[in-house]
Order: structure tokens, then C-alpha cells, then sequence
């Protein structure tokens, strides 16, 4: 499907879209820029990239350049990219924020060459080392703003994603942001949180952990993630984000009232309406 | 080991109970006692008990009762069972609060014949149908107050929690409460207070739920949990759920802070703090 890839920033994302392009046969070559060294190394040593290039170089050679990078750094290498960009190229981005690459590049000559994606998959370990075979089957991928790609781009990217097993899903950029801020951001504010009040604790009592068990885990694992990766999410997604944070230190609040008051009915009725979140999870 | 064990309540940790005692060959007849009869009839069918007797008829004929049932109703079924059992015969509880247990029996003239543990193993899932096979290895079982109970009675419960694959810790029951609010009655909560979070949310957009990824399922997953059973959890540890409750509160508001003001350095600093639980996850 492509003869050459290439993958802005080799890690958790990019490194597991190559593995998975590969397995699928969908690429022969897939070369990887990064600023970082070691990264590429580890990355030729893990076979997720054949070859490094600068970038202006790597761009010049693909039919696809797919950048994974922190959302911060992400609008001014993406002007730099779609500079370079011709017509016969696509250019994608796998951000977990839509609305402030989508707008910095609205005007932009190349905008149609673009693809605004965010594959919904992830794991809280970063890095060439976290990528694994196998990913993304069985999530949803967000395509933003998709009137404003061109047709051939567009459908090349779907069909890429729905060959690594994902659902599509399209919104505009802004309910994109909206709805990531309550189904992903804030599950990693709350574990970050989760994971410092339970830390302020170890200062005073080492045993504790030893009884961290299941529940504990689930709840806290997200508070492992890259804050290189996540602080520039929160920023950039900060209206949301607040929004959200909001409401749930409201409803933790709730939970808190009922304790102090002993409304053990108000606190059955938080619990019951909580447990309705079956519906869906499956 | 085991002639015949009752266990009180027939449940998730029960019946879990029920499948490795039976699979590792220590107990030749499992009892159980049960006000609901449909539990009863699905744990007959499940084989996770052998029979069903009341009460009173079940202790007569065990050499362990075990209860696992909610830790409001652990009280005064245990005070009944403490009444009726002889000097060769051993009770044990399961319950996630032990300080009120404890303080309770302390005063009981068979005292001595009760064992205070606490399996720190379980998942989202209540009733017979959730019992499962393989539950409890590698995790941590608590006992509390072990001075306070026989030798013999200790030593079989030691034995009975090691075949299981568990490994023991010994506190004090106030002890022991104050480390559960932290590892795990808190994860519980701030699942149950993110499910209302996102489920406010439902109302105004269903579209988000397409999006809800593997890190929002492990934030929540503990939302589904009984309201039966961990309403008198929280109110049984009320003092130290509400302190982990108010320092999480704070955890949160400091990166509702940092968002507010953009002090981008200290959100940094608060997840890279975050990121040293990885120490206590493996």
C-alpha cells in the first residue's frame, strides 16, 4: 500500500503503527526521525524503523509521513512538514488533541494533504521499547475535519486504520477535544492525583503497599504515563480539561458529604448511579 | 485439611474460596449458608458448595466457618456464630474493615477460635456467578490481632491462605483499616465518583462513549462494584476513607491549579512525583 513511511518521533504509537503496517504487509520501508539518538537506535535494534533521515530528507522520500510526537512540539514540526509536503503525499498525525493542530494549519496551502487522526490506543509506558505487536485492533480512531482532507488522503488513512482492526469514528476537532477530556484526560489526572495521595502517605508508613492489590493497580496504572507526553495534552485541552475536573471533584465531593453525614441513601444512590457506567464498558 | 467448611454468605470471595479448597484437595464438604435462595440454587449448580444448611445446623457440623458477606451484617452473624462454636472448631471472616469486627469479638469467652483475615483479592463482580478459579495467588492476606487467636486456629488459617498462593502480612486491625482506605476503599471511590463524572456527561452527548479506551476502562472498571458491599465499607472506615478523601481532593485541586494558572513546571513536577509509584506496581 506504501512504499515508504515515515514515522516522526519513534515511540509508543508510531513504533506500534510500524509493527503493525509491517505485519499487515501494508509498507516496505519505514524510516524514522527523531531528535533523540538512543531512540533510534532502539528502534533499528526493534526493527520498528529500516533506516533514520533528517527530516526534510525523510519527508522528500514517503508516500505517508505519520507524526507521533507531544502535542506542544507537534503544530510547529507539522508547519515544517506540510511545507515540505507535495501533492502526491499524505501527511497524518496521531495527536490526542485536535482543535489547536487542526486550526494552526486550517489556512495552510497543503491543509488537503493532511489527515487530523487519534487513534484511540495506548499504554502508560512510552518510548521505542513500549511499542507492541497487535495494537490498535478493536478501538476507535477519530477523524477530525475530514471534508477539509482530500479524497484519496482520506480514504488511504481509513483503510489503514480499519486493516489494524479499528473502528472509525468522525466529529469535528472540537468535540473531539471535549469528549477526550472525559474519556481519557481526566482518567489521567485522576490517577496521577490517586498515585500522589497515596505516595504523601508513604512518607509515613512504608507497609502499605505491601496490600496494594487489583483494585489498586486498575485505578492507579495510568499514573505511570510519560508527562512529557501529557502535560502539553492538559494545556492544550485546558478549557475542557477544567471543565471536567471540575464536575469530578464536585462528585467526589459528594461522596465526601454523605461519609461526614452519615446519608447512607444519598451514598447507595451515588453508588447505584455509578454502577449504570456498565452499559458501557462491556 | 478440612472435613467440612461452612461458608457464610455465597459469593464472589466465598465461592473463589470454595473452587481452590476444593481444587487443591483441602476440604471434602463445603456448606452454605445464604438467605438468598437463588444464590443458594446458583451455587449448588455452580459446585461451589455441596450443600445448604441454616445457620446454626451449618457451624455444628464444620470444622472452619468462614463468613464473607457485607461488613455491617458480619457483626451480628458473627456474635451468633461465636455463641455456638466449640473448642475444635475454627472461625474466620474475609471483611475489607477489621477494627469494628475486632473491637466487637474482643470481649467474646471464644475469642481465641476467630481468625481476623483480610484476602486482598476480589474484582468488580458480586454474587456466586462471579466466583472464579485461580482467585486469591500471589496477592496479600492481612491478619489482624493473631495474639488474640489459638495457635492451632492460626496456624490452619496461615496454612489454608499459603496453599492458596497468598502471601500473609500481620498488622493490628487499626492498622490495617487506615492501609485499606489507602490501597484500595479510595480506588473505589474516585471510580464510582468518575463513572458519575462521565455518566453527567452522557446526558448532554452519547457519541463519547465510542471513544472510551483502555485507560478510561481501568480508571472506571471499579464502578461496577456492589453498592451492597462497599456502602458499609465506607461507612464502617468513615475516619480514614474521609482522610485519604481530602487529601485526594487536594492532589486534585493542585493540578486544577496548575491548568488555571498555566504553571506548566509544576505540573511537570507533579507527575513526574506521580511516576514513582511504579516502584509499588510491578
Amino acid at each position: 500500500m506504501f512504499n515508504s513511511v515515515t514515522i516522526v518521533g519513534v515511540g509508543l504509537i508510531s513504533g506500534s503503527l510500524s509493527l503493525a503496517l509491517k505485519e499487515k504487509g501494508l509498507v516496505k520501508n519505514v524510516i524514522g526521525v527523531s531528535r533523540t539518538e538512543a531512540s533510534i537506535k532502539k528502534a533499528k535494534e526493534l526493527g520498528l524503523i529500516d533506516e533514520s533521515l533528517p527530516l526534510a530528507e525523510a519527508v522528500r522520500k514517503s508516500d505517508l509521513i505519520y507524526v507521533a510526537i507531544p502535542v506542544d512540539v507537534t503544530i510547529p514540526i507539522m508547519r515544517q512538514i506540510m511545507d515540505l509536503v507535495q501533492e502526491n503525499q499524505i501527511v497524518a498525525d496521531a495527536g490526542s488533541t485536535k482543535a489547536a493542530l487542526c486550526d494552526a494549519l486550517a489556512d495552510h496551502p497543503m491543509r488537503r494533504r493532511f489527515v487530523a487522526t487519534h487513534p484511540m490506543w495506548g499504554t502508560e509506558y512510552s518510548g521505542p521499547e513500549a511499542a507492541v505487536k497487535g495494537a490498535f485492533v478493536g478501538r476507535s480512531c477519530v477523524i477530525c475535519e475530514k471534508e477539509k482532507s482530500d479524497k484519496d488522503a482520506l480514504e488511504k488513512m481509513e483503510n489503514l486504520y480499519k486493516c489494524l482492526g479499528m473502528h472509525l469514528v468522525y466529529m469535528d476537532a472540537h468535540n473531539h477535544d471535549i469528549h477526550a477530556a472525559y474519556v481519557s484526560h481526566i482518567s489521567h489526572i485522576t490517577s496521577f492525583a490517586l498515585a500522589n495521595t497515596v505516595l504523601e502517605k508513604e512518607k509515613e508508613e512504608d507497609a502499605i503497599f505491601e496490600l496494594a492489590g487489583g483494585g489498586f493497580e486498575s485505578t492507579v496504572r495510568l499514573a505511570k504515563s510519560s508527562p512529557a507526553m501529557w502535560g502539553p495534552i492538559f494545556m492544550q485541552n485546558k478549557e475542557n480539561v477544567l471543565d471536567v475536573l471540575n464536575e469530578h471533584i464536585s462528585q467526589l465531593r459528594k461522596f465526601k458529604s454523605c461519609l461526614e453525614k452519615e446519608n447512607y441513601e444519598y451514598l447507595q444512590q451515588l453508588m447505584e448511579n455509578a454502577n449504570k457506567i456498565s452499559r458501557i464498558l462491556k
